[in-house]
């Protein structure tokens, strides 16, 4: 029964237990300002840069966003195919809807009434030709517009080229009219309507701010310094704020970034988490070591005559497209991050005293004392140096 | 030669030590409960919160997607412009393809036989006028559907307004019907297949689970009770899951999430990685603070009429848009997170001897004898102090 | 005055105070190799596996891009209902631009002419009948094709069907040509233009890199071992690379990632940052276990004939979507984390001494030598011990 008791008792030492490190304390001008120095930088360390600047105590989320836009504006067209003409929003945005971006049409080739027949192709290099053996039937150059079919016609006085089966007449391969078609483009207005949510925190929130009115809506447009959040913009303006010239991009299009940047601290008032519009031209205009520079692409619109025979207006739209790009990240306090950034803070004011201590034991003058001091010994070299001869 | 040896046995010694604090044990009831609560919190929560809850032994990765869409039904519309008319897929999807989102017409305001031409504008402050002299040649508001040519003309037997060169006759300003003209969309269903992979894991899986089959599939409809794992789902049932009523919605249009969580565990079975649907409604129903409520965008049908002239059917299109957002990480065991976990909960554990030095050290009665038996010292003030007089 | 400056003196003795734990080094063959070995580990896997291959010294930023694509080629096709027709870009890219996306149509089946009108439903089971009280007037089935009115017409010599209010003739429910009608499509080039951002590093990059220049532009196409850096892709070799057969894949068509991957160490120069190109089927093609296989949709034409009756060509069109997919991160050094992997480290190294202090002080044979020499007790519970009788 004594030795039960005596068990007992054991593991009730065991358990009630504190072990602590025995601590060597030394008084020193020197060791002490470097201990405390060391010390002082890695908490202003931890507490300022990884703390507050980082906000390491904050979980964060990534943010899911849903984007619908609404183009507004008239422009008028002069040409001698056309007419006079006036292009609305069904006219210049292609496709009518899309999620994230939107085409504007700024500048066009047409090319009116083509229908499925036979015509000369455009004079190029490889379509020329004196006779028929230089046309070959069945061939379809990558470059071309049709498919052979082995005959060598007149394309012009001068000229004869090979003649396809096609969409005839062929699209002439020239530059886009300069200064572009629809210039007034400059003047259209977009509303972007953009609401985000973080799911992680269930945060949801829009660009149409709280405060902002219908009113106000109705009329403004954005600016950075009068008007920072109307969600209306007009689209040279934007074009400028990204340092480009919108009559000189309008020539050949491009593509233009509308980033909305949502960086919102959650600890702080909703009221604080606010959008920031940026603007950046994404495609690249330096004309060297590029092709099919500026952005535009081919769309037609069909029709059928009264033979009930198809035919269709081929249209080569430059344009700008702008691309609404989301991002940004929510933070809110976390007790998981922040004792992850604690304890790796208190890990490295591990290391002040592995610094101090080698400074300490190996450049002082009194190092021998701290030696001494700081280390115990239990050698079991001595069996082992009595045993060699 | 013994100089040799000594100082290579210097370095073996140097090698072959090993560094081990020397511990001061207190047994003490207090201190030693102090110290097993402290240690079981820290370990609890590590153990308990970061590695079990928060999964901090894992490593994660983003989701990439791929979704397609299809949509099947038929609407049937009845209005005096048009008619009896059948609405087909091909009629209401618009585009007919996107990316991560489909349009669903609900309800369309429609203007037939458009040509460019003279009209007057639609009466709204600005554009009313007595006489030539109250228009502008060439004025063109972007409120205005065309560019004024300068003349005043009759629009009605009372009112008067300045003449446009547009496609006439101008669509009129007016609300959108209620009920919604299609309203039959809301028994339309969308088959949404979403294939997915997290490529830090080289994993791919797709919506259509293993065990679902093809008879299965060309019935059944989504229901979170009774079939939560078909991915077909009828419009409606989508836009009730968010607390809204379609035919509300129908009439002005609007935003839908569909919203498709993969949180997948990789260190367990894949099957037990399935999607998560969730619906939300994405833009702002709110009549205050908001213009252009719902979602909206006008389109046009091109014809050719008989001498060649273009016509067009401009139709103002109202809809759901419904996003296909999909989101969610999965984790799967790695060794970096799990060290860097462990490794910071030691540190917090370190952070335990320093709370408990503190109470032992100031608090307890005995704390001279602690103090004693801790700290030994290295004085340099001794004969600093023997310095000062 | 005594007084304070003996206070003076105390504050300053303790700040100029630095503690350092005492250590008692034993000196072992085994425990030293022990220690030593256990050491390297650790240093080993915090500076091999967590600095070194994983970068943990770097912060990461996800990747922003913008991507146009531009589609090039011809395809001819020869049919009874079309005859010899010729396809460009603007006929088989359906919508004509989208953001990260095209669709290339390889295969269709075409309903010429159709007009709201009454026709008999396609027999399948549910639309046969025999006499009008088989049909119900004003039913509108999913699987349908229009409002029936309640009349049962004939179809064919044998079949008799509910006739239905619709787009008339109907589209015939059947297999999609095999070969499919665009085989040429698998000449077809698309030039990617892609452009990217990491927007912490203020960093910029397109695929198009520095040395490319504009003559090998015109004529390149791209080749993994050949021509790396080409950004025109021929639509065959995209398929062949994901271990799939064009013509196969082109009959009911489907969806194709085309995965750019911007893994970049911006602590490298910046040319060493450059795309990397793989190609993955996103769809599933197995038969079993799926529903509406491949990627196909509804669209359509839209004509007005000589009365102004609407008619329209119907296509349910076959063919690949190209999923331009860009991820990846960049790193650039920073501090912070660099400090969060050390400390970790350290940390990690208290896990050391914890192991050998184990192993020592209970496995090795000299062990009472050992905790005799570690440990110092303080015991409360002589006290208590001698309470107890």
């Amino acid at each position: 029964m004594m030795k039960t008791r005596g068990c007992c008792a054991s593991i009730c030492q065991c358990f009630f237990e504190y072990s602590t490190p025995k601590i060597l304390v030394i008084r020193s001008f020197k060791v002490g300002t470097l201990n405390r120095i060391t010390q002082a930088l890695v908490i202003a360390y931890v507490i300022g840069y990884v703390c507050v600047l980082n906000k390491g105590y904050q979980d964060t989320d990534a943010v899911l966003s849903s984007v619908t836009t609404k183009v507004k504006g008239i422009a008028l067209t002069n040409t001698s195919d056309l007419g006079l003409r006036i292009w609305d929003v069904a006219d210049y945005v292609i496709p009518p809807q899309e999620e994230n971006s939107f085409f504007v049409l700024t500048n066009l080739l047409i090319t009116l009434n083509q229908t499925q027949s036979h015509c000369p192709e455009v004079p190029k290099t490889g379509f020329d030709c004196t006779s028929d053996r230089d046309c070959k039937a069945g061939s379809r150059d990558t470059r071309g517009n049709g498919v052979q079919t082995g005959k060598c016609v007149k394309y012009s006085a001068v000229d004869k080229t090979c003649e396809v089966l096609a969409w005839c007449p062929l699209e002439l391969d020239k530059e886009p009219p300069n200064p572009p078609m629809l210039a007034d483009a400059e003047n259209f207005t977009v509303l972007i309507k953009n609401s985000i949510r973080y799911p992680k925190f269930n945060f949801n929130k829009r660009n149409i701010l709280p405060y902002v009115n219908k009113t106000y809506l109705e009329q403004c447009v954005f600016n950075r310094i009068t008007d920072p959040d109307c969600p209306i913009f007009r689209l040279k303006d934007m074009v400028t704020e990204a340092n480009e010239d919108f009559q000189t991009m309008a020539v050949h299009g491009g593509v233009m970034g509308v980033q909305i940047r949502w960086e919102c601290d959650l600890d702080m008032p909703s009221s604080w988490c606010v959008p920031r519009y940026t603007f950046r031209r994404l495609d690249n205009k330096d004309p060297v070591n590029n092709v099919a520079p500026g952005y535009n692409f081919r769309f037609a619109k069909y029709y059928k005559n009264g033979n009930n025979e198809e035919t269709r207006t081929l249209i080569k739209g430059f344009g700008i497209r702008f691309d609404v790009i989301v991002f940004g990240q929510a933070g809110k306090f976390n007790i998981v991050p922040t004792l992850l950034n604690v304890g790796t803070g208190l890990a490295l004011l591990g290391l002040v005293t592995v610094v101090c201590d080698w400074i300490v034991l190996t450049c002082m003058t009194k190092k021998n004392i701290y030696n001494e001091e700081k280390y115990s010994y239990v050698d079991d070299f001595q069996l082992l140096s009595n045993e060699t001869p």
